[in-house]
């Protein structure tokens, strides 16, 4: 495109922010500046980008929108959802926080992610993650049906199933999404990477406390299975298609099935990095001496 | 709340049913009074309760409705959907008492489930599974484009893939539920429970009976992999994520990929209970002498 | 049926076609066959054979009317996405003869798959990838908001997530779909087999090309994952629940978490045949000298 | 098209039944017969007439669903309506002989019907009327918030206002039917021809019995108003956009605003035809002795 | 009913409302308590009665939801619509005092109109006319494009047809209200009432004021056509079907095409009462010296 | 609005269309200027408008898209109904000729209409027409079924119930449109005006020809009702409300029930406009010589 017609061009500003504004407001003029560069690039998804995004003064009611259109179904109409969504971000400043914090997290872990407003409106596990948020909040309300139901639109649409009990940290990456389960006493920390078919279970065995507890910046690879009331230390890491039964010490790396650490019981391997930021998924591999095909 | 408010509020009968009750009329006075009582105390849910549940004279009524207006789409109307059920779950009694005994294992078994309204309205494992009972009757009434077209709503809305010639007996409960597939020549025994994730697969090198059979109240947890025509014998436990090609004998547990014996295959620990009722996902663990991380 | 009966039924070729002909047409005509003989015998489901087939002129056509249909939202309507459908389809024959060998691919190799109109309305996986095969041309001629929104829809709507930078080959199978997730760097060769569950998943460390390379006629079972910018040879076999972090050599097998070659890193035991066009899932288990249960 | 090819063609039976079959059945065996003729040389329609009539084994059914789907809206749901006119059409069978009679009426009538199925599928006045049918019912069995719920349906979709206690004969043909306002006490005969835009209003002066009551085989042409409890008698005309206020004798012509009689007062021409059937809505104007432009 | 079950039933307070309340309050709390009793006695309209009224905590949440549900459109979303109705409704006072004031008006001069939900829920006339406030508002606020849309799905979905830019007072009754068109340049005085298939037109020659001006008091009979910037004094009467050119003076009727006034142009026979409130049609035909048939 | 801010703002080009420009593209042009200036107007109407016409590169398309939205049902799906427009539309220029010069005369004629986008998004009397055009070229083609569903989905969308048999001219303005009723035979000349619930109505008597024939120019006025094969001469003008069963000649008045000359059926006062497009509804009043109330 030649230099003089890029004035006529929305501009999206540059990240990071500046340290001087508010995180909520920053993130939402990118949002908007996002979408107006794609609505004007591409005619087709013009309509999508305005009723999504450009017709709406805030990221809550953007956020409650597309939500709301989403979750709808014949007998739990958009309107009431949207009500619903719309009521409990705009009375919980700490919900749309943790919102902004998640879509900084996307942005930031994500390769593949290349823009706030992708996220918005395309990531299922941020989509699922707030929905969850709002069921949350409804649950602690003591309006539990309400909470279950709207569980159960998110786990219709989006194949993510998180009981509304469950306690989720800010800076949540979900990737992919689909298969997630989180039950109902677990407890996910801040920075936390989960891939996609990640269980956190019950034992089965018992009422009560039953699920894992999930330390700060813990990456959780895709298809690890984590059962039963048991801690995973800060900044650990879950390898892949891993199943886990008892606690994982915090910066250790647990791999395989059963799980054990990388570097053995006595020595394992302490990483200094936090993965959940990081996303590093592979690379205690060379760590793991005999692993060659 | 004060006791005297009680008095104006819905009641909802004890469990567990009296004896001398017929099971289906007890489990749907319950779903009513639970609806009742939820509606009174969630106006904003109320509409969908009484779309539901409330407005319905029968368990097979709310229960057609309530898979037709899910499993509707543009092409496939839910009057028509409803139609089928309702003509299948009328003529049937079978059906509907497969789809109470469903009904009363998963109040029974998932800790998390905490009323049978909950479990109809919002559990897609149960939901499915219901839509599959349908989908094999008219499998076995030679109407098969119509039982795969049943099957693939089934898919696409809830990500549970059951052929419609698969055997599921009655007493079963279907955790979570993404991402569970069932084929075509698999037989499931009563009083299974099954984890989501959980694949019950061909081996792909023949037509004919390729798939396996699951006695009587087996667990399997969330992940597992069981492929080919093998028999996992009654009460047997199959750990998370294990990958499973081979006969598990009864009262056994089977875990890892590939999956071996829990105290091996020489002198396996056989277990009492009925996995697939206690839901005993983990005890294992402390047999599995060397399992620490 | 009286061979008297017969005469009025509309008759559906034989397969396979005669080599005079030209695929597309050939299969399309198969289709219409298909869908003619089971609107006649099941009245109940003529309405939608009528509106996602016979209605239709083309393969083109029908295929992007049902895919518009499955896809659209309440913010992206049908209409728009049959137009993007219809267009690409009629302007890029490839896509079209890809569409074509994914439908004589799963009829070939699913013996559960017993027409072509059963795949071409019911097999989410199917459907995904011609989805996918739209949204890959959009990111070519960089529409990629286009290209995501579809990928997004693709995602929630059939639960099977591939990034539209992704390249995939023809007679493609992906069986059961649900969870699948491939990511923007990867690369599936021709006459592949992909089970549900099954991650073509990136390292997490870094962006640029970071996601595996799956040679021609590889089959890969349910639930493995495959991570970094690993290569699998040409006819491997990827067993299921295998978590693949190195490359693979052609025509070996590599199962377990992590996964081994079957034979050993040394002697690898070598097959013929192409695995991905087989589907022979399990038979290396007897070449697993110790796998007993 | 050549002779040999109409062996292949669904035939229609020919008009009019013979008598010694039974009304309904024989209608039905012609809507199917005509539906099915259409589908065939139609494509584009199959799916439409499959969904509506094709599918369903009875007229009450068939009418059901279209009517379902017609009136059906956000909250309101279709299956909803049609549990409740299948209910009322099974269970009445003066409703669906009411209907079968209306359907003879405007096939005998309506130079513009060609078909049976014609005016099931498209005239808003027939379906209009078998809505307010059961609306009526619903009326006198005490169920008046509903009964009014579908009077609203009604005005909304078809733009016919009939309140549910109005006593409609059978035999009746609204033609058009945009517009038509019937009141709450208004009774009209059997064989009665209404154009659009006519009103059998009330005087707005009192409660109580204050609409017309419009004789057997009378005809009221477009934009004809009637106000209050007087009485039409048997095969009388009321001309386009007359405003009647008083009662008119039978077998008479009501023309003008405010109406009078065609050959005045003292010396009315009466007729012998029975307008309502004949639909002779212009004969009058020869005896309109000084009528010229 | 036995008076012991009485108690139990949900009460729906006298009528009128006691002078000391607030009339808002009063008729939402009447209209609350007609929509609990209707939905206890019929649960097959329960979800719709929950869903309109019992859900919502005040009338403009209530008429929000239900024009939203009504209006929308597949390009014009019910939570668009919603927020707008709900943002002009809570922020101005006096559009929901004239809501108010038209249900009153209904309910006091409709004898079909038992019930102010009936009113609210079900009258076209009503819903037309709080929309047209809407989108007056939007007109004064230069938000014209908007206005105009939502005209236009009035004139769809009701076929009522008001321009935006008319103004219209409080306690308006529209009875059955299809084809009711009302110009740019129209005014419309407090306590009128107007039937059905009335134009308030223009004369087509010119721009600028063009449209009837309608007086306070004012009944105008169905049918009735006003052209031209003509003056309607206060408390006069157009018969039904009249056609008026010229002003009418205050409390004098007029009828027939071309409209003449009762009693002549000399000596007008000038009523009493306020025709727009007591809603007497016909009172003037006895007036009318030589009317009989 | 400061003249800095106008260059930032899109630019409508003005009225009329140079000479030497095509009438479609140059009006398109329009369509999109006024679409795109209201769009960044008005944020909340943004996507309706991207939906209906931003996103469409030609006014068939746009038009296409918002009728097939616009008519659509569950039973006739918005992919079908937009192939038949587009299919149409593309395929005859005579068709979208009419659409334009309609276009044309709606915006010279009606003063309350500001701009080409108002009348293509608002105007049920401009779509129903073209939808109708469309329904004329499948009854042409033998396609009546299909014909009449059209007119059946236009007759309870629009409340216009045109037969597809009957033949429109070009430059046609139906104003307002609720209640137009045209019958088969009919015949509409160029550049006539029809308000709303007009009817060109049957005889009622017969099959054949058996409904109005309008000359060009004509100007029908608010729910004038013209019955049988009569013959309303170039330029005429029919009063509001006037009852006409008998031919009227060129460039002459008729009003009244039944309609009479202005000016006596001797010397009737004959104009020189074309009230056609001058839309002078009143004038002839001042000529009535004795009308005055």
């Amino acid at each position: 495109m030649p230099a003089g017609q890029q004035q006529n061009h929305p501009q999206v500003p540059t990240y990071p922010p500046p340290e001087s504004e508010d995180e909520e407001s920053w993130v939402w003029s990118q949002i908007k500046a996002e979408a107006r560069r794609d609505a004007e690039s591409e005619p087709a998804l013009a309509s999508y980008l305005y009723a999504t995004i450009l017709s709406h003064p805030s990221l809550a009611r953007s956020l409650s929108f597309h939500l709301a259109n989403k979750l709808c179904s014949s007998t739990l109409l958009s309107t009431l959802l949207y009500d619903l969504f719309l009521g409990s971000l705009s009375a919980q400043p700490p919900v749309r926080a943790a919102a902004v914090a998640d879509l900084l997290a996307v942005r930031h872990r994500d390769p593949a992610c290349s823009s706030f407003s992708h996220c918005l409106l395309n990531y299922k596990g941020f989509l699922a993650v707030q929905a969850h948020r709002v069921a949350h909040l409804l649950w602690l309300q003591q309006r539990r049906p309400l909470a279950l139901a709207l569980q159960s639109r998110v786990a219709d649409v989006f194949a993510v199933d998180i009981h509304p009990a469950a306690r989720l940290g800010r800076g949540l990456l979900l990737d992919h999404a689909t298969g997630v389960v989180i039950g109902e006493t677990a407890v996910v920390g801040n920075n936390v990477s989960i891939l996609h078919h990640v269980t956190l279970g019950g034992t089965g065995k018992a009422v009560g406390d039953r699920h894992p507890k999930i330390g700060d910046g813990v990456l959780i690879g895709a298809g690890a299975t984590i059962l039963g009331n048991v801690r995973i230390g800060e900044g650990a890491k879950i390898g892949a298609g891993s199943v886990v039964l008892i606690d994982v010490p915090p910066r250790t790396t647990a791999v395989g099935n059963p799980a054990r650490l990388v570097g053995g019981k006595e020595k394992p391997a302490r990483h200094e990095d936090v993965p959940g930021e990081s996303m590093d998924h592979t690379s205690f591999i060379s760590e793991w001496s005999d692993y060659t095909i």
